[in-house]
């Protein structure tokens, strides 16, 4: 139970951080850790991961990638060996340096991310062309050391998948590389209601390691973006500083092409942002752990209508809907309304006596607070239809503020001017000259986010310097 | 694809241990990883982790427990608070003294289990009647450091679920931990098809902070017992130790009685362990992630028979068998048939130009090697009856072998002979002193495994020492 009143609820419309922070405490999605830059994630938080876990676990296994599971502790001259990489996460490792009550001869790191470990094994095991594609994914915890927590869209100890493949041509890993970002833009059009765009991050943005890297980002209430999940054309950058070769069909030692990719549970931070007002969180139904909540009006023991919900419950239960009856009757109704809005379900019913006398229950949606009263013959068949609907509009809402959102400017005038307002995506010219970007970065706090997919070459100039163009690139400040 | 011959293999029939391990490798389960002591689940061990978690995850979520994730990184002074719990876990942790490029001022463990994180915030989280009972899970990987590695016997990471509940009273506290046991049971039993026996553990073998521990003993081909899964009445030390109350009806403050209970990959190891023969893995059905094998019999493209071996795999598909056409036929057919003999895939189907003609398929049983021709129209039926049978043939053999491998021993120079011969589970009076435990530990390697649930006192004489017993406990040597 809450121990909180309603009007004790930070607001949205007010102040988007403190809402964010206050409300996944009180919905108890998440809390922090004892450890600094760590965080819990409570069984309600953690019932979304299960929900985006089996859903793009889904789409991982029809693609025909195995999940596998790869150790934790990764001796560090591993991560010395691709440049990049460890250029990119050494002021992020946590080191284990006592084990068994020894201090060790070799420093263990706690994986960050596991191409390393990974590829040290790819190259032990996969010899062949016929070894090849190599389809391998995981479901585990990494660690980047963080200072300051911003519950899931910042911590230092996250969860994850990572998948990690090996194909033997260029061609055959590029497509691999695209299916795994349009496998996250499917989970967050699909299941969170959200509308991303995708496209190639810029070389100071990508992942180090990487040859390129693709990105899904979703623009948030406060008009920053959010990076939402990205997928790497490693090239044959690891292979070669591992050494890792196979024979081909021509009995030739190649270098195979590789590709990984992440999803975090940085996507309940975002899914948490958008979806929400000042009463707490809405959850898209698809992806919502409770879809309906029955509450019992009475401020007693009542044996009829506890039949009667019992009933109502089972119908629900037996179409599929993910339904749960709160009957603490300890707690008032008011109490028990304002209990499960601050949750997000997406549909209220209430059941009272008036209910119970004509076969009916009044059902309250927790988006648009609409009310009405469905006879028990036509509840399935209702509810099924609001939950459908609200899943659909709120990822057309999310879809209409980001378009709305989104900005072309022509000068840096018009640029600076949004980036100092409200915000939003620009789409900009900009010559990729990394002292233009690095400029754009220090004087709005704007970086470059993406170059989309479907982007055409046009004739422009540089938003900064106003040398020749050719891409339009999106820019935003971002989490 | 192996690359290895059948001779190569190691013969379960003549040591154990190398068939084991050797099995484990070729079958590609898993495989050794670079930091000692560590290993790497492959795909397909982990399709058989999985299948494991689906189905326990299933009876913890029945049971009205959920899914949570608590950091991997606990503050060493936690671990500190209860002293049984620090002295036993101590020589097994990895610390991590560095983070984020700085020395750490308060040296951080990685979680050997999860006791004292948790526990501290059900202690800020729940103060009230109205919050117990407290049933929380979590999906993790945990270390207690190991200098040699047994594949998933014994790793210095495992990954595992450990339930934590607490409760209001003494009563219902005992009634979790005994259905903890008891799923573990069932899990072994109607997924794993193994023989478990259930009981309370001696003192000198409880879980470090526990009032008293259930374990699950499995009688391994050798003679010897493995743990395969444990359920702690912890009673009120924790609560006590963190000083964690709530208020009781009567607004009275009391200690919650606690609970954990926790089921690891060791239970992989058993599995291996107990189903197998000199020619590798015999998995029971239900558990395996391949449950039928085809194997196209022709040494060239064959287009119509590629057909009528798709129509075969959908007919199976479509009636929830999970099977797989191997069309490599880059390799020899004997080749293919060694290598999912090795899988230990229960049901290998043939198919070639005979088969198609007389629209049938040739089926052959991994356990006794049975092989027959059936009909296409009535392939779901065999196949499905087959996998039945094998399933509870598996269990079958597994119960027997471990009755016939216990022995009630009245003297100690029984009990000797039986642990210098071919070992077994002994039925012995102990007169539950530690010295004697001890002094027969040291003696014959046999340690108390477990006082039976079901047990009832009787009059006797303690096996070593002849001072007056109550109790016949199991005795056995462990893994």
């Amino acid at each position: 139970m809450q121990k909180f009143e309603k009007k004790d609820l930070k607001k949205k419309s007010v102040n988007l951080s403190e809402w964010y922070t206050d409300i996944i405490l009180k919905a108890e999605l998440a809390d922090y850790a004892p450890v600094k830059g760590c965080m819990v994630i409570r069984p309600y938080g953690f019932a979304v991961w299960e929900k985006i876990q089996t859903f793009l676990d889904g789409l991982i296994k029809e693609k025909g990638v195995g999940n596998a599971y790869f150790p934790l502790l990764i001796p560090e001259k591993f991560l010395n060996l691709e440049k990049e990489h460890i250029e990119g996460f050494s002021p992020h490792l946590a080191v284990v340096t006592i084990a068994g009550g020894e201090n060790l001869k070799e420093k263990l790191v706690i994986r960050p991310t596991s191409e390393t470990v990974m590829y040290q094994m790819y190259k032990q095991w996969f010899h062949s062309w016929r070894d090849l594609p190599v389809l391998i994914n995981q479901w585990n915890n990494v660690i980047r050391w963080e200072k300051r927590t911003y519950l899931f869209l910042r911590t230092s100890e996250f969860l994850w998948q990572e998948g990690h493949c090996a194909h033997l041509t260029e061609g055959e890993n590029r497509e691999m590389v695209l299916w795994g970002i349009k496998a996250y833009e499917k989970t967050y059009a699909e299941l969170l209601a959200m509308y991303g765009l995708i496209g190639i991050k810029s070389q100071t943005e990508k992942f180090a390691g990487a040859k390129e890297t693709y990105s899904i980002e979703l623009l948030m209430p406060d008009g920053k973006a959010l990076q939402g999940g990205t997928s790497h054309d490693l090239g044959q950058n690891f292979s070669k500083a591992f050494d890792w070769t196979v024979l081909n069909k021509e009995g030739k030692k190649i270098h195979p092409w590789q590709n990984s990719w992440g999803f975090t549970t940085r996507s309940i931070g975002g899914l948490v942002m958008v979806n929400g007002d000042d009463n707490g969180l809405i959850l898209p139904p698809r992806v919502a752990p409770i879809q309906t909540v029955i509450i019992a009006i009475s401020s007693g023991e009542n044996q009829k209508l506890a039949e009667y919900i019992e009933k109502i419950q089972g119908i629900l239960e037996k179409s599929g809907v993910r339904v749960k009856s709160d009957n603490n009757i300890t707690a008032s109704v008011g109490r028990r309304f304002n209990d499960w809005e601050v949750k997000g379900v997406p549909i209220r019913l209430e059941i009272g006596q008036k209910e119970m006398e004509k076969e009916s229950v009044t059902f309250a949606r927790r988006d648009n607070f609409d009310k009405g009263t469905v006879g028990i013959d036509q509840i399935e068949i209702k509810i099924k239809a609001i939950l459908g609907e609200m899943q659909s509009l709120a990822y057309e809402n999310h879809r209409k503020f980001t378009l709305d959102n989104t900005y072309k400017a022509d000068s840096y005038d018009q640029f600076k001017k949004i980036m100092t307002g409200k915000r939003g995506l620009i789409r900009a010219f900009w010559c990729e000259d990394k002292e233009c970007e690095a400029k754009i970065k220090a004087e709005t706090k704007a970086t470059t986010r993406i170059l989309p997919l479907d982007a055409k070459k046009e004739k422009g100039k540089c938003i900064y310097c106003t040398k020749a163009a050719v891409n339009r690139w999106y820019f935003a400040q971002a989490y």
